[in-house]
Parts: C-alpha cells; structure tokens; sequence
C-alpha cells in the first residue's frame, strides 16, 4: 500500500475519535492492525492517537515491522500488550477499545489504565468496508490465482482420490502461483455437501459423485472466496434440478446487485428462486463482504435493514442441501458500484454450456 | 472420543460451577466447545449447566452436530447466539462467560439476560492442560503423519523452488496422508529465516542456502508443531555454530523436563546454553502447550512462575536469529510425565550423525 493511502486512513479514524472525544484508539483485531499500518503479522496492536500512530509488536516481529510499516513508531514489548498500551496513554482522559477485544484484556487495561475506557464498535471495519481501487484489483488477482489453481488440480481429478488430498493439491496450486490459502478448502464428496461447512475427510471419490469446492486465495493479504460444483460422470435429475436452481438463484441475486439497493431484497431474490422450485431454503446467508478477512461486512441476509453501497466487495452463494442426498452452493465475488456491480471472480466452471448444467469431469 | 471421557470432562466443569456458585457456564472458545461436546465446527457456543449440556449451532451444523456430539442437546439458532443463551439460562441467578469472549458479546449478552454474568477465566482451558491418553496418542500420531508428509516433501527440494511451492508441498503431504496442516506452514530459505513467523514468499531457493521448516499436521483435531532446519548445500561456519548452539540448546532444556520442575528452569537451561556461545538470546518463549490449539497452556518462558505438571503436552524450541544473516530454530514435542518426559514428535532430521550438523539436502 502506498503511504498515501494508509495516510487517508488513519485521517478518517482520526476524524471518528474528534468526533467521540477520544484520545486515542487501541486496535486489538488483526485484520484492522494490517489495514492501519500494513503489518501483516500476528500478535500486534495499534494505537492511533491525534499525533501519532504506533505498532505495539514484539521481538519475533520487529524487524518485519522495520520494513514493513510506515509512519508508524514501532514499540518492542518485553511485557505484556496492556502494560504497553498503558505507559503510552498515561496522559489520555479517554481512549476507545474495539469491542471485538477480550473481556479478559478489557479488563487487564482497565487496571492498568488512569484514563476511561470506552468500547467502540465497527469504527476500522466501517471503513474497510468500502474497498480501495488497490484492494479490489488485489481481491481480483486472487480470484484468477484460485481459479487457475482450481484448473490445475482439477486435471488431478481421479476416481480414488480422497477429500484431503484434493484440498491438499488445491492449496499446493495455489502456492505454486504465490498464493495463500484464504481458508481451508471444502471439498465434499456425494451427499456430504449437504454440510456447509463440510471438513474435508478421508473418504474416496467414487464414479458418478458430484464433488463441491469452496475454496479461496489469499493475495498480498487480500481473500476470494467461490463454490463450485462439479458432476464427476453421471448425476442423478434432482441432482441437475438442484443445481439449476441454485445457478438461477445466484443470477437473480446478481441482478439486484447495485449501490443503494436494500440488502434483503438481494438475499429475497435468490430465495425466491429455490422456492419457486419447492426446494429446501438454505440456512445461511446469501453472501458476505470479503477482504482482509474471509468475512467481514456487509452480510447479505434477509434480515439486514441496510442498503449496498459503492465499494463494497462481496460474495453471492445460494445453496440447496439435501442431508444425506445432495448438496450445491455456487459463489462468486462482486464490487458493488454506482450502476450495478463487477464480477471479480471468473465466469468459469459454471452453468455449462449456457445451459446451467454442472461441468463435468470425466470418471 | 468415547462418552467416558466426555463425561468426566463435564464433571469437572460441573465441579467447578459449583465452587463458584455458578449455575451455568457459556463456553464460546472455538477449541473449549470441540473439547466438551465433541463438536469440532465454528460458530457454536456450549453452555453447561448443573444437569445439562446444550450446543447452540446454526443450520450449516446441525447435521454434522447431531452426528457427533454426544449427550448433548442440540440448540438450533435462528437469530443471534446470545438470545438463545438468553432463553435457556432466564432461570439462573448467575452464569459464568469465558473470559476470552469479546466485549461486544459481553454487553449484548448483559442486555438481554436477568441472571449476573460472571466473567470466568481458564476454566476449560485449566482442564485441558492435563492431556489424557487418547490425546497424546492423537498428538504422535499427528506428529508421525507431519514427519512422513516432510520427508515426502523434501525429496522435491530443488534449486528454484519457491517458499510458497514448499509449504504447499508440505500441507498437500499432509493431506494426502489424511491430516490437515495444524497452521499455515513456516518456510523460511537463507536470512529470512531470522523472521522467527517468517509467512512464506515467493524467494526461489539459490544453491547453499539454508532452509528453515517450522509445520505441523492437525489430526482429529489435535495439532503438533515441529521446526527442522536443512542445509541445502554448503552452509557458512556461523550457520554450523548457531545450529550446534541450537541443538545443545535444546538437549539442555529438554533434560530438564519433569513433572514439579520450575517452567523457569526449563526456560533458563537453554538461554544459558545460548549465552555461553555468545550468540543473541531469541525473543520467544522457549515453548508452548499445544492440543486442540495450536499454542495453549503452559508458556514456557522465564516470566512464568509455575512448575510442570504430569499429562502437559508442550513444544521446546530455542532459536538462534541474526537479523540478514540467519535464522536457525529446533522444534519439538513433549509429554511430561512423573519422571521425566516422552517425546512426541521423532528425532528425526536433526543434529546430523550425533554430531549437531544440520542435515544435507544435495543442491
């Protein structure tokens, strides 16, 4: 990230902590710790007052932390993080804590701390939300890493293979192109796609199995995130049904996408679809935002009272699942924008042959 | 697991609850839940009461929950966790929540609950410090799996082969032999292994440069973490002395190992060891309990006050770090017992022919 960037976003923290009379704010979530300074690693904090801006870190990270952050004073801990945070706001009235922070460090500063406490909700995910042209060509260049990865493993695509190690081949793809693994891939195997968020196991892919993918690259800190679902020789009719109507789910709710639509309305139109088709409804949400972390806001459900807005990047995913039968959930990434939306994930091993049939694979 | 087990784990919770004159306990640690009810999926919370047990899940989970959870009544939400806490503990006067929840969760769940909410801290966690034989044995079985899978991988060590590729080598290993990677693998070639959480890159490996693996299999979901170094090719005589100093390092704290013994101590014999070659003391703990998670109780470090116990699983890995000239780390597991300590994770890859040299890889 250039500095100009992290400088702008800094400036709007520092708009929001003028705004609630704090004098600073204690970044404890990793993901916003990245955001704030462009430190990449684990077990850091930041704290952004009016004049500066620090990293709190420790002997493992500062030397990454030297050449990685920008504007920002690195301070090495020999103690633990509260004592730190506490010794540089002694001269503070207030200071605001992410609520994502633990009771037990709450409690811990609070001890150590002359200043009031306060608990602040959603300040850094607020702006992270609407994503930077940097971020959404980052987000895009993950997914055409994952897919072309997904390409790759599926030639690998063999009667025997195990769940595991078709997950295993993803991950390795992926890493042969530079990426990381956004999350543990799902790869489930006949009926045990009707589990969401199915474990990949031990067991071996049978002739005429659909096999589910949920998969995703992680690119310069930045996460994709899609689903697909492949017929690995023959599939049975209710198994097509299925999968057309979760295709013609997602394109419904794809339409609706735009900058000023209500949230639920696009959640409504992908569940109108499977219902339509006397379907079991899904249990989850039809999409989440994505970006420095695998989910983080908007969530697209029904049960969201607000509407897109520019910038935001999010999934769309229906499902059908079927408990012991059948499970399909296609998922893609979008950039919402003024007019509609842009699809950052490839069009690519879906609705095949313009006919919404899953792709095959030869057994 | 086998209900037995579950049983007394629960028993122990129960026990405690009533010493704190609690009627209740919400247990939202990912790890903590997967240890009482056998329910290894996300986004579930377990709260034990004096005669029940619930999880409360979502639709994703119930299927896989009502498969492998025992005992335990299962609580499908529809809205947000904290009102299904809500509903099942309006009778209770006061209930404990696990202190590593979030604040957010906190007051949410102070609003909407009549009961007084005690923050509890290493409940759980205190009891599975202790590991019982099923879990050690799942842990070397963990280990043995991460071992096969790295000597598979390092037959592909070649000039040119990106860190990336390696650590995907490493975690598809795993796969395919039926484990997960218990964490995003460490691989670190020349002086960015002084990194000690070096994430992999896509520096290409360059004749005599020395290759530092820290990785680990997750196996039912029971991690292990282990770091090798290699040399890959010629390495300088500084490389030869901080690994000599490394290994002695090692040796020194791993004598001392025995249920009763100051975790100091530990710490203590292998800085000393350091010290007396003159090389830089690392940052890090000398060591971490690891389970269900991949770092957990004890710490070993010298800040810590307590002693061993019989049944800690814990890693020992001292380091050696020079900022732009090298890294070198030894990693391994161990059980403590009444008399000393078995070691978990092979003597396999380290200190070359007894003589502490690191193991060739021909360039």
């Amino acid at each position: 990230m250039n500095t100009g960037i992290m400088k702008k976003r800094v400036g709007l923290i520092r708009g929001c902590l003028k705004e609630k009379r704090l004098q600073g704010l204690v970044v404890t979530k990793q993901a916003n710790v990245t955001y704030l300074t462009g430190f990449p690693g684990d077990d850091s904090w930041a704290l952004i007052t009016p004049r500066s801006m620090y990293l709190i870190t420790d002997s493992r990270y500062t030397e990454q932390a030297a050449k990685e952050c920008f504007g920002c004073k690195i301070i090495e801990r020999t103690g633990p993080m509260t004592a730190s945070v506490a010794e540089l706001v002694k001269k503070s009235d207030a200071i605001g804590l992410e609520d994502s922070t633990s009771i037990a460090t709450f409690y811990a500063l609070k001890r150590m701390v002359v200043s009031s406490i306060r608990k602040t909700a959603n300040i850094v995910e607020g702006i992270r939300e609407t994503k930077g042209a940097a971020e959404v060509a980052t987000i895009r260049s993950a997914a055409a890493m994952a897919f072309k990865a997904l390409g790759r493993a599926l030639k690998q695509v063999r009667r025997g293979v195990s769940e595991n190690e078709l997950a295993g081949i993803i991950v390795f793809e992926m890493g042969r192109l530079g990426a990381g693994s956004s999350f543990q891939p799902v790869v489930a195997f006949g009926p045990s796609a009707s589990r969401p968020h199915h474990r990949p196991g031990r067991s071996r892919l049978k002739a005429n199995q659909p096999i589910l993918i949920d998969w995703g690259a992680v690119y310069k800190g930045y996460c994709c995130d899609m689903t697909r679902c492949f017929a690995f020789g023959k599939v049975t009719r209710s198994y097509i049904r299925a999968y057309k109507a979760v295709c013609e789910a997602q394109q419904a709710a794809i339409k609706k996408l735009r900058a000023g639509v209500l949230i639920a309305d696009v959640d409504k139109a992908a569940r109108t679809v499977i219902n339509s088709y006397g379907l079991p409804i899904y249990g989850h949400g039809t999409g989440h935002g994505l970006g420095l972390e695998i989910h983080e806001g908007p969530v697209i459900s029904g049960k969201v009272k607000g509407r897109l807005k520019v910038g935001q990047v999010i999934t769309i995913e229906p499902g059908v699942y079927m408990p012991g039968r059948l499970g399909v959930r296609i998922e893609d990434d979008f950039l919402i924008t003024e007019r509609g939306c842009k699809r950052l994930s490839a069009e690519k091993f879906v609705g095949f042959e313009g006919q919404n049939l899953p792709p095959m694979i030869s057994a």
